[in-house]
């Protein structure tokens, strides 16, 4: 067996495992060394280091503190790897924890970091998933199991401090457009709750302040949350610094293009397990700004979609200008009206878009003035056939199970 | 064999065929009728009724009068339907015509349409791709091959008068946002090119000065431009006419996801054989505002992707919040600039991600402030390897061979 | 469009057509000359040269002369096709005519020809195939529409004398073991049905004496039967005589695996797409004896199958040692037997496990005594569900309708 | 987590472990109990128990005593289970042993059992290979690496002892045929070597004496070594006996359609999480004899593949009657042939043929005299390119590494 680099203990604080850290920043020490050519494997906590619960109350999505996030494995130094170089990640295995077989999913208040939704679904939310071997189901939204297109939510190698300078210029420039809204255009750095690793003192001070939040992704990957970086792709990353600094987390079960619920996909505590070459001088070799990547071979099967189309008008009737956003919002409301004829809540619906292996594809994007959206639903997952006949839909639930909700603590 | 409805004539004006029209209006008089059950054959031009020629000159692209567009055969009334149902139509095979076996893409000059990448390809470009059964290959763009994946860009049925007067209504105020802007942000009715069937005198003039154009997707499908909507596939239509009046046209051989090349795909004249079916009361029924549509079991299966992403930071650094469309010209970009390495033009690589089957994911749309999108690029495509290897991208392509492209007439 | 080299007039006996013969022979003139690179276009007939109709008796698979079979067009000859080269055959597309939409599937009578579950069919019975574009019903079997994987079912270059010798020699034997068995083990050359192309006279007897029959696949391909020859895949050829000469026929429009009914697949008159081009001394190069080929892009996506599986002992009880024709007669007759529980007849299920995409697997040969087969059955074709659930299966079909059977004629 | 019924200890001979048993018979005690909706983990070790070693000599392979296999883990008792009904096994996950990270293929010498290929590979020949998460690869046979197909080779449940009888006649009934036969025809009991789980004395003596070996697939499944019963497939097993008593074993990390090694397909001890559920009375009701499954929708997407073809005249020129297993030989040996043009020895050729997930299809089996057999050969898993071009191959491989032979001892 691959050797584990990184240990995390479920049961203590993210906040004293050196080897993890929730900004990036170039000085964050390596955490562990490997040379290129080896395989690996990194242990890693949920993405909010445990705060979330197995349990029936939507409370702790409600009370969150979303500063804290995203607890990171890593960084791994590969010995050798310089800045240019593109560093090749094999995803040979992702896993579960033997203690933890189980994930979230959720929606956050509007006031607490909101969702793609969030004018629809307001208020904070949860549902519990249960794994068992390959498959999840969950006692909060019946009817639907799905195999898992397991994958880190979020992975890359630290920046340069010239890149870390661009990141927080650019995003802080588009918070003064509106600094006071809820929620926030973007997270600034916030040194309060930041975990850099071994480092402390004011090596640690200095990195806090200027550490860039885990959220967004941004050129060397990270937050992508794309679902089919799955177990068994290939990704090719860009590397800043020397050793690259590879780090991992955000790990998920299952997800749908657009992760549109933000809380998030099926987020789970997990392992990753991953082989590591270089291609010297990569980037400019292939002209490289963003990771590229390969899809696996192992990839659940699923065919037959239902296939919503979505326009940017929006809800209110307004037209916008080839905007994907709102056309892509369109299809998921598509959605969520059809399976609520089949009596799911629309926080289930919109949970099942949220979490199971949806497409959501740009469909058209130069037909002025409309942008046209799809999404695909996968039918297979469903117990029950949700597809359209002239004799019209069945309601295979009757409504007495439904998704924990917690009302805002004015 | 089934009867072929509506005939065309690709040597004769497109404005003399009465079964063919180019605006959307209730007033449009059925071409034909049929009834639930039936399957027949509809014929039709290319969208721009024949303008653009197999030559090498992009002066066609530059000069065409885009308000001529587009030209579809119907509407075909089917007996029975009512407003509320949804039409079920079977796409059961799509065929290029035996005299016309070839297809165009290009790109607009930024005067006159432009395109998504408006701003990088400002002038007018086109390629000319050969059909060889199911497959495409270009003289202007060498090095790749795909089997088509066929499919009507526009399909939809007649709006009925409070549909048209919203549509018009709203794609207004848009434009009165910024009147003058070039290219326009939609387009309003304009009557002096419109071709509505047989409709003539008065009952045309009325018609003419209120139907919509054909250029954007809206409610009823209309100009979708959804690659998957591919022969074998089945749509539901919401009806919202006596007769429904289903029309067809802007066939494209193949297109990738986005159809960011605007004109278009590769855009061919052809058929379409096709059977009605109706669910009557269906858009109640299944919570229906948009079609809905499952893909076809036969399909290009193409599985060895090379994924390009892209985040919502544009080419000049800017900052957007989640905005996908800036992402997924990213993605474009980032694609584009790595097929340089071997060879491409810029405009030979941006044709390709326009006809090719190329897959545009909206990967995140939550991690503010950056929006994730992926482009799926289909290795197989290439006569030659573009993956990347440790010894660099090898040049396949000498730059001898390139797109006509053609100077703006001041 | 690419030209039509060879045409066919269903309306013409096949053997007034002097571009198509039905014997293999060094001697058969080339029907025309084509240059690498070339595509070009074949009709066909159906094999049986249009004796089968379209009607509701079995009286015409009774009572056909096999020994006419199987008509095919060509030989193409290649221009500097040499023997020890390997001819490469894109097939580019392949289709109906306008003026056949429909083919046929029976089982000959155990006293004409028989088939793989002869003993448990030995009657004449037949049932006709409507096609709706890329999709095909029958009136005699109800409930299953499916996708047709269009392939040659015969297709292969002219042997030289040498090797057609060898086969004529070898077949002889096996036929010595048991001349007078019914069905015969082999079909020994036959003059007085030979149709050798525009040969006559002695030139003509001389072949017609020696001229090998079309029926078993040999090594230069000939009637292979496998499915996945479908449009869009590509085929490596031996080539044996000067110029090669290349014949196809025998278009299926769906097969399953084993083409277990014999008469045959959905048989269909048709057209091929090819193209051609040489590897020269190919053969050697890469140490091939039968053709390879690599599958077409462009396939039936069917993926939910219901396998059945089979081992070598046979339906009386008795052991046979790892025998994959017993075990695979035993998948069949498992999953006629399942069918049946839904209402099917026997031969209606038997028919469909002929005509239907499915797969024959020979999943494992060396667990002495047993061989184990499976037969992949795919369930989206059946208009209802044939799944196994804990109520029970449902009959769906109450037997009114059931393929055409006769008697033989003593 | 699930729990865990029965465990192995690799360092412990599995004759000692109560819960492994390696006949069938009726009277081996329920190794555990579970109820209908349970799901639970069953650890396994490999088909030989260990005797196999990972090291760079075959001496082991020579040697093997093969009346010691299979070692099974069970049988698990399912309460409610009775005869005629069918238990329902979801394989939720399979996995390999952290304590071993590795699995064996090898061909037995022809004096011991020997293989598909056995008359051009009789001596004793090992390779060991090395698993990387979901991959594997050896270092006996480089260039090529692949994703686990992983499965039980050997499932089912106890036999009644009406079936049992049964099997030993027929099987005996064929050993009688040709008793001194080298290979054996078949394996009667053998009671030297039984381990029936935790019997002992003479309830031990006399189902040592009668226990059916294990080898062969039957009608309760058993070693049917069919690489798509993967996991996250769904099996339907008859059932025969009180409680069912389901025993699993013979784990697989990889293996082609045929198992055509026999030694077998990449070998190793593991784990299976599964869920068992009931249809009473399914047996019946939907008139089954052998198990039937459905596919996971998990595996790997492996899409370009090199197919060779095969028929039925032996490698004497000899020809057989529709013989589908000398069609695979065959296609297998002409694939072999093929590979040794790139460097492979023809040993290598072979190991590939039995590990990866090829794909053996019986193509054609009624036109007379040739069956028709295709091997399908997965072109991805080779790190150079395999396919044929008109340069002809290049020799990738230097032969400097081979896999281990022994020479038989007289």
């Amino acid at each position: 067996m691959a050797e584990t680099l990184i240990k995390v203990d479920l049961n203590q604080s993210a906040y004293e495992n050196e080897q993890v850290h929730n900004r990036w920043h170039p000085d964050v020490p390596m955490a562990c060394w490997v040379n290129p050519g080896d395989d690996f494997i990194l242990e890693t906590y949920d993405w909010t280091g445990g705060f979330i619960k197995n349990n029936d109350s939507a409370d702790d999505v409600r009370d969150i503190d979303l500063s804290i996030v995203h607890f990171l494995s890593g960084p791994v130094g590969v010995k050798g790897a310089e800045p240019g170089d593109l560093l090749v990640v094999d995803l040979l295995d992702i896993g579960t924890k033997a203690d933890s077989q189980w994930g979230f999913n959720g929606f956050f208040s509007k006031q607490n970091g909101g969702g793609f939704l969030t004018d629809h679904f307001p208020l904070a939310q949860k549902s519990i998933w249960d794994f068992n071997g390959l498959f999840t189901k969950s006692r909060h939204v019946p009817g639907v199991e799905y195999a898992g297109l397991i994958h880190p939510g979020l992975i890359g190698c630290l920046p340069d401090p010239k890149m870390l300078a661009a990141w927080n210029e650019r995003e802080q420039e588009l918070i003064d457009t509106d600094p006071t809204r809820v929620p926030g255009l973007a997270n600034p750095p916030f040194a309060a709750t930041a975990h850099l690793g071994k480092l402390s003192g004011d090596a640690k001070a200095k990195a806090a302040a200027e550490g860039a939040r885990t959220v967004p992704p941004r050129e060397h990957g990270g937050n992508c949350d794309i679902k089919d970086l799955s177990r068994g792709s290939k990704v090719f990353f860009p590397v800043y610094v020397d050793g690259a600094g590879l780090s991992v987390g955000d790990l998920h079960f299952s997800q749908g293009d657009g992760e549109i619920t933000f809380c998030g996909a099926i987020e789970m505590a997990g392992w990753v397990h991953m082989r590591v070459n270089l291609i010297k001088g990569g980037m400019a070799k292939y002209g490289i700004k963003n990771p590229i990547f390969k899809p696996s071979p192992i990839t659940p099967n699923y065919k037959d979609y239902l296939i919503f189309e979505g326009i940017s008008v929006d809800e209110g009737g307004k037209q916008h200008y080839l905007d994907v956003n709102v056309a892509y919002r369109q299809a998921c409301l598509n959605a969520i009206e059809y399976l609520k004829k089949f009596g799911y809540s629309g926080a289930q619906a919109y949970s099942i878009l949220g979490t199971a292996p949806v497409q959501g594809h740009i469909s058209g994007v130069v037909d002025v003035p409309n942008a046209c959206a799809t999404l695909w639903l996968p039918t297979e997952i469903f117990e029950f056939d949700i597809n359209p006949t002239a004799a019209g839909p069945i309601k295979m639930l009757d409504g007495s199970i439904d998704m924990p909700i917690s009302q805002d603590v004015v």
